[in-house]
């Protein structure tokens, strides 16, 4: 059976998280340039940052089978205020972000967009979720614990909700799954305004989806 | 290595989150009766049924080599104006709850509860996490079409957050890992009380945790 849609990301989250809702899917992972522009607020870039990579995502499977799937893009940044925090260079970094995070609100944008070109048209859409997510106190003896189980290394904010990050997480308003790496609710929404129920493909089809890796 | 403690529980997705946590633990399945008492509060009931668990699992364990060892208890509760909705009985059941639950907020109650006995000393702990859920609307034919899907039938208000029902889920306050079924920043709090400190034992150890089975 052929594939509902292309996920230009290489993160193992995104994917986990489109398969949960059993979409069936190819990855194409894409490079797109990740840099803030002046004056830019975290809101537009996340949504630009998305959109730039569903684009380069359709630019990829142009001349492929899947030319005419759409294409969907997605971009998660960790704001205090109003600072995009990245991934940590190196320990120092990541216990100075984990130190800033401690006993306090910080926010989670995360922005999905899809593309799709159609005999000569192109449709887009994205959506913004915003998180509200609540650290409790991190000591630093925490946070070089944390440090040593290799965790934080690869996420932005140096930490992970979906791992032993969750230790930290008191409370969180929003959206869960926004806060890991894709905002689902918001997710099935747009792929809905492209013809595509996530729903309604669930039941018609068994459970294991299936994956391919496209090699642009 | 011996275990860090028992989960006194036969849910899967408890056990999943213990795991996320780094935890090594021994799984002791106990049956206790859940049934609201006369006038009951849901988050008594939560952590009075959470307790009722891990009581049975310390007394299950109490002839084995682990008796020492802490035992969580976990109870989780989807409410609704006051009522909680258990496991639907069957299609029409999982399709009104469904709709009742539609284009609004619902409260889920998720309760741990640990117990330890230790040269005759019992030690308790309990912690509640109560989380706002709001769903977009549920139209009759998504419900029909999550229903076909095999599954809302097992679960506790006729949806799992973590499968294909995030769908629904626009919006959470509180503890997402709760929803699931068991609040882990509650129980990494409780757990520490009883000297077990989830990052201190995820970095002396190697990543894959534990598990075994204990037939009382």
């Amino acid at each position: 059976m052929r594939e509902d849609l292309i996920l230009a990301s290489k993160s193992p989250r995104r994917r986990e998280l489109l398969s949960q809702m059993g979409l069936r899917f190819a990855v194409c992972a894409v490079d797109v340039e990740e840099c803030l522009g002046p004056g830019e607020a975290p809101a537009d870039y996340a949504c630009r940052v998305a959109l730039d990579k569903a684009r380069a995502g359709v630019a990829a499977i142009a001349a492929t089978v899947h030319a005419d799937l759409p294409v969907l893009g997605a971009d998660t940044d960790v704001v205090v205020d109003g600072d995009i925090l990245g991934k940590p260079a190196d320990r120092a970094h990541a216990l100075a972000m984990l130190r800033r995070l401690s006993n306090r609100t910080h926010q989670v944008y995360s922005a999905v967009a899809v593309v799709q070109r159609r005999d000569g048209v192109e449709q887009v859409r994205t959506q913004l979720a915003v998180t509200d997510v609540r650290f409790g106190v991190v000591t630093p003896e925490q946070a070089e614990a944390y440090w040593a189980t290799g965790e934080p290394a690869d996420k932005a904010g140096a930490y992970g909700i979906q791992g032993l990050g969750a230790a930290f997480v008191e409370d969180i308003r929003g959206s869960y799954s926004g806060v890991v790496g894709l905002p689902l609710f918001q997710t099935c929404e747009v792929l809905r305004a492209f013809g595509l129920d996530v729903l309604d493909r669930a039941r018609t089809r068994d459970a294991s989806p299936v994956r391919s890796r496209i090699q642009p």
